[in-house]
């Protein structure tokens, strides 16, 4: 393990990722390996499950996609009714599996083990502060944070120590967190990131979405509420509200891009959210051309709307090579936009010659759209647009969702005309954020979304990192 | 290693499989690797390049996906400018790394590599003879019986030996081959698999499908034609056509659903073939329902031909989950229809209350489309019709593609209201022989094509298999 | 991961060790690793490395030997000048990669590595007052007992928070650790582990034993002494005597067995100790027979003694199989004291019809040497007899040599005639305490050893472990 | 796989093995297993058992120890009543798995499984003249010649197909073959490797070395004869000596040097031959000095015969590490003499100021001594005299063991005094002739040994290798 250099010695931020619960059930690892597998979208680094029999504990996580890290022979072994598991997703290269989840500690002879999708923002300056009253940590993760916060205090018992311990962070988090007998699940008062409730049986279920549910053919039961703690144990579901009431600031980029089409988060199905993104780009945009194209599958269904809504007709001019993985060997010197051309290839006798509308869920960068236009236009297509379905992403998230720094968002200081010439388009059409309010049933005024990353209006400040005192004592 | 007990000693039998080679270019590993990369869905469970700098011969294969199999440091120790490669699919326990290809010999001071895609209906026959003869064979392959041929005659000279020995096979094949200095390609006299040949810069390249081109940058100059053979080396292409003409027996198959959308092969491009294909299934059946919707991916390309022709709305009601590997662990008992829902899950609130008609390319067996058209019940659906893009299939292909046996083709003894109940629909329409081949733009007394499968009009006739002597010797 | 049941959580035990350190070195980790090379003796079970450059810390640590652990590419990512490492020892199931060493923390923008041999008897007690502070350990090792409380102590710098953390624990410990800058090591007051300094040109060297200082070809400087503290970065080597002086218990059975014969520990060489010992024996046993011959390796040195001393003619009566790893595939029923003849296999054509004296190191359960002595008849020996280089072990170690507990030593409830008649031999004969204490050239009186698992008497208290509380708080 | 450039293509020669066989036992593989196991030292390099159960024949064989290829698991799908195995030895880069053995072939319905040890001097020739014939060899072994020799004549049965088979090869050669239901053992006429027989209960054993025999607890027979091939089956053991009887030539440095000391070949005990080669090198060297001692532990069994005779006491100068395994990470600069020193570590103690005589088994190359003597001079020796058990090699051997080409053989183009000055010995003194046939038993006039690496005189003639034709055809 290389551990970071001091001068760069920063816990890790913005982590995507997906979370599952369930108490109760004999099989309960096997069922938590198949929701982590549907939310593997939610993070393709690592997977980990920990699983308790009432007695033991045990643990498995590793770096690799779930289907990679978990064998038959290996859930064998996590015996137990009441397990979480946890797929992690990071940008950074220094992804450590000691950052890992579940983290698992074992502590005054009990266990916790605990999973975390989201990012708190006064987490650097928590940790400060505990490693000067003592404390040790084993990792660079907000989690741990959580758990050294409820060390302090389990002598006012377990549940009291977790909300002492959530009533000092500040962010974006929804956990799933388990002890030998209960499994726990909780939502910071925002609700940032979804997080749901199901029934299988006799077993209650938290996933991050509920693709997770349908695949283990557990029926949704409700989503857990912002600000919500719920406690499941062998007596059922008890649920606290420990902290102030505020108005919720759901994630909308969770709709727009980063959730699973079949599943429904903040009380909406996604597809069909997206449909009419493509719908509303129609109604904004009169615009004239041979074929309507999504870039699959992202821009897909607002691609399905698009067309209906324009009578410009859908093609699958361009096609998802069904074995992409997550790593290629490097191609020769020669071979140009080939990490594009290998993951989506255009079909030449179909674009050569036409006018195309290419749909598209959000531009982030714009490089990667770039290299994909241009192979559009190797392929002989005459006209090129664009229609992107959400405003432009002009500011940093600190709430879980990696963009990468304010600096590379070409949107941040570029213009439409800019970034269409950038991207080599014909034209470029940004859905408006009234568009974007209208597809979610609601407006500017009155609605429940975090917006910050295309507004910079941020729902819970960020908090000024002191940098400086990591250097004092030595 | 487990070699078969003697009473089920079988060759093995119908390979589908995808071949590469490249001779003249100084990274021809690399770009062999990448080769296979765009040919994978043509063999998932092996993959192999051989290699040779003029000297020294070198090979790796293993079983997996090309992905899986290679990896930089293998790549950079298959070092030469002459390479030919394969990836191969087997449905059977038996299936062996020893039968992994490219098959090489070193003999008599060279070295030969074979890598082999179809099937050969008197291989069995041949090996019983040369076994007689006192050769020793590696392997159960076809391939191996070509080079013992080849061994045989090699007095007459490397060329004349390759006529010789293919002149003493029956059946479909299209090969790539390498000594330590030449490339070589050939294809049966029907035709039955593709093989084209490209040329990048000044290297020559051979592929199963233009879509092994594109990815490499290669431009397509014509395919090998059926009974030819090309000689590459540092001289540039020579043919041979030393076999009698007959007419051709391209596999319709690899239009239907086995070749990639994005890919021309036998002079036509796929995705277009597949559009004509919904075109005309909506001219032939007159039907009224609320959606459209492919089995995706096979059915998108003729979901949106038929989509377009009938008027009825196209919908990806049901979601291909883009993580879908080979291997599963199994699921809980209580969990049925798994294996279908983790790799294609509906929308619930799309297909509820619907009335949908369901494209499918083709039905083999049946049973997974039932286990998918119960899903689509289960999620709400009011009505379920389908069309399939060809006649019923039933008929065995000896020719190198795996339908299993004839007793599992559903088709082959069951009417289609049969096949319509078992499955569950409401109603099932399969696209007429007129029909298909109206979209190859050509008729049932013109063309060009193998229809064995369909017809049960074999152009190659089968050859007995002699099984007693095996037992005679001894 | 499987974290023990809470029934039966107990800290781990009595482990084995062997420890190394070095400063100033641009190959500090490849030194490190041919260091614990020549200490592999001291631990079998785990192997681990941590480096520092003065900024980036990083380690490598796994189950298995060090030459199966390391490997030329990992020792290359080891970067630095300033290196620890370890290698483990442990004999019960609960061995875990989670308690390898070293033990690596980042803490207050600083990180610390530690490697520990030896066994703490207050470990326990110090754990659940410090769990009781909010304190959360990620092992059940005694060394992460010591780091935290340092981390407690920080505040007061470095060096003092070490201090007052070795001034809270008790029992046996020779520790290295470092720091990004500072190599440090330290000896319990009573020294009861070997821990030794070496130079190798301008860096400065720790070691468990002498024989790794060879190795590398550093020249011995001194040992680091009972209860000293030693300093060492690039200013040169300092050291510190914080605690008050008592007379030292080197433990004895480093001599008798556990050391390497080629090392000299405690200022004494090994071999000549063990020759001493062998010659001791003959002058306290007069004995009659045809052969002297080892159970080899460890009986060697002493049956070089004995042999010359006696006059009775040294044989390799049984030969040390080179090959025998550590772990064996379980042979078949039928066949009796196989793992004994892997390992040990006699020569029968020599033994046969002899009278003969075995030289053993000292007999633990018995159990083995029972077996040894059942072949050698198998293959014909007429008398044997036995003559054991030390006292009987009556008394379990709780300073880290793992003889299991008190109830598995034969010596501890059976008398020299109960023994000898259980091993099966003719005649038994241990050295006296006397003898032993003579070969190290002292007396009972005035000695320097810890003879304890000897004769019951125990230099540093046994401290009463209070488990009720761990199930007091839930 | 790597295949040669045909410039270099040679088959490989001169390898030492081991091989044994076990008919009868429903444990063959695990019994297999555990003689190889015995037999390591024999080859270090591959590792493999082919077992039948009558019908299938399944085997596994991998680079590596006995005790790394064969893992419990594999073991236990190894299931069958018959079984042979093998280990190999090879000392250049081009150690491959496809010539690993056992060599398994199947023809005309039936199974062939070979293991060999020795060296054919006419592979070469006959290997040619079976490729112009058609024959396609998959490996370069000798052993693949004898299996093509055999396929030609499988017409005349399989026995007398083996026997045609032998009579074409020359050399040395120690077999064991099956197919699914026979075991058979042959030797060469010369009986240069040895083989013997060996009982189980009802199984009939054959085996390299009666270690192998002791291992498993079955009792010693009789030595398959030169000359003779058995086979055995359901009705018992027959024996054939198809060709004409020669004097024996049995390979005298099996004794020397390569057997394990508790063996018994050519029907004499490794051990006791090896001490009385000790006992009359001080016959005839009268030598003066502090201490004898052997560079273990192939010197050690010479080492006491020489210090019984002499009278000069015997030490353990030098220490054979543990743990030395088969390949080390390379040293820094710095370190010289590194491979030796981890592999044998001198006790400075007991050498410093000493005249010591080093007793060693053969010198061949004559470096590595160099080293050793080095490292004994370090450790402060004063005089440092060596004997050597044999008279020296000035000779190659094609009959299976490597010493490396006649350029390599320090004796062969050095005299005593130059070896001794290379050396840096202040004395050197090896064996006669007469010696070591009186150690045999015998005369230089009436024995049964090859002493060819020793004299030069070859009892079965080098055939000159037709290199030319392998240029011919291409
Ligand atoms: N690498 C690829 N990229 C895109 N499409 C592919 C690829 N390989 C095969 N195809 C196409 O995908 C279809 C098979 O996909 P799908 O229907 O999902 O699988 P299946 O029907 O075999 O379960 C085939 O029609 C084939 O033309
Ligand atoms: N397992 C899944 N199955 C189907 N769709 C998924 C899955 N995971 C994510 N998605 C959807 O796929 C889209 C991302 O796919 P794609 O556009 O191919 O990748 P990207 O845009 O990240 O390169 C997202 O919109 C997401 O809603
Ligand atoms: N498994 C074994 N157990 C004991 N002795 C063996 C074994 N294998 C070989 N020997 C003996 O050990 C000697 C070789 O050991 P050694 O001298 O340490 O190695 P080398 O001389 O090859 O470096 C040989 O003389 C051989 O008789
Ligand atoms: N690497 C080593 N090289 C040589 N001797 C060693 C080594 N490690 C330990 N020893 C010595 O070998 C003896 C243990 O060897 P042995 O008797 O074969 O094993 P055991 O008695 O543990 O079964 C000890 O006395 C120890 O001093
Ligand atoms: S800033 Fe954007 S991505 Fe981040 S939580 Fe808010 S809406 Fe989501
Ligand atoms: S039988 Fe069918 S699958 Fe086989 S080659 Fe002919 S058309 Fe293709
Ligand atoms: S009790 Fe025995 S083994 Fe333990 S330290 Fe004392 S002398 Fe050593
Ligand atoms: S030449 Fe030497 S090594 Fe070879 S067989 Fe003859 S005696 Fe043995
Ligand atoms: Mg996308
Ligand atoms: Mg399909
Ligand atoms: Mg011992
Ligand atoms: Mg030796």
């Amino acid at each position: 393990m290389t551990y970071p250099d001091i001068g760069h010695f920063v816990p890790r931020r913005r982590e995507e990722c997906g979370i599952f619960g369930i108490h109760g059930h004999p099989e309960a690892a096997k069922l938590t390996y198949f929701g982590l597998y549907a939310l593997q979208h939610r993070g393709q680094e690592s997977a980990g499950i920990s699983v308790s029999d009432g007695c033991q504990v045990r643990d498995y996580k590793h770096m690799g996609l779930v289907s990679e890290v978990f064998k038959e022979e290996i859930l064998k072994q996590l015996k137990g009714h009441l397990a979480i598991g946890h797929v992690r997703y990071s940008t950074t290269g220094s992804s450590l599996i000691a950052n890992a989840q579940p983290f698992v500690v074992m502590h005054g002879g009990e266990y916790y083990a605990i999973a975390h999708n989201g990012n708190l923002v006064n987490a650097w300056n928590l940790r400060n502060e505990l490693e000067r009253r003592g404390s040790i940590f084993q990792s660079t993760m907000d989690t741990e944070v959580i758990v050294h916060l409820m060390a302090m205090n389990l002598g006012y018992g377990f549940e009291e120590a977790l909300v002492k311990a959530l009533g000092r962070v500040r962010g974006a988090y929804s956990i799933v967190m388990c002890s030998r007998n209960k499994l726990i699940g909780a939502r910071d008062p925002k609700g940032f990131r979804p997080l749901c409730i199901g029934r299988l049986n006799d077993s209650y279920v938290l996933a991050s979405e509920t693709c997770a549910l349908d695949l283990i053919e557990a029926a949704y039961v409700r989503d857990v509420e912002p600000g919500e703690i719920v406690v499941i144990d062998e007596h059922g579901l008890r649920s606290m509200k420990p902290f102030p009431v505020s108005r919720p600031a759901y994630c909308i980029f969770e709709f727009i891009y980063f959730a699973r089409p079949d599943s429904s988060i903040f009380g909406q199905n996604v597809y069909l959210f997206r449909k009419r993104l493509g719908r509303l780009m129609a109604g904004e945009n009169a615009l004239t051309a041979d074929i309507t194209m999504p870039f699959p599958d992202s821009g897909n269904y607002a691609a399905l709307g698009f067309a209906e809504a324009s009578n410009i007709p859908l093609e699958m001019g361009i096609i998802r090579n069904h074995y992409v993985g997550r790593t290629f060997i490097q191609p020769t010197q020669a071979m140009r936009d080939f990490g594009v051309r290998i993951k989506l290839n255009p079909v030449r006798e179909l674009l050569n010659g036409k006018r195309v509308i290419i749909v598209e869920d959000s531009i982030i960068r714009g490089t990667t759209t770039r290299t994909r236009i241009n192979t559009i236009r190797d392929a002989g297509a005459k006209e090129v647009h664009m229609v992107v379905s959400c405003p432009p992403h002009r500011h940093p998230c600190p709430y879980g969702i990696d963009f990468s720094t304010k600096g590379e968002l070409i949107a941040a200081n570029h213009s439409v005309e800019q970034i269409r010439d950038f991207i080599g388009l014909d034209s470029l059409h940004y859905l408006s954020l009234e568009g974007l309010l209208k597809a979610a049933g609601t407006t500017t005024r009155n609605h429940n979304f975090c917006l910050a990353c295309l507004t910079g209006d941020y729902p819970v400040p960020l908090e000024e990192v002191v940098r400086k005192d990591c250097f004092e004592t030595f």
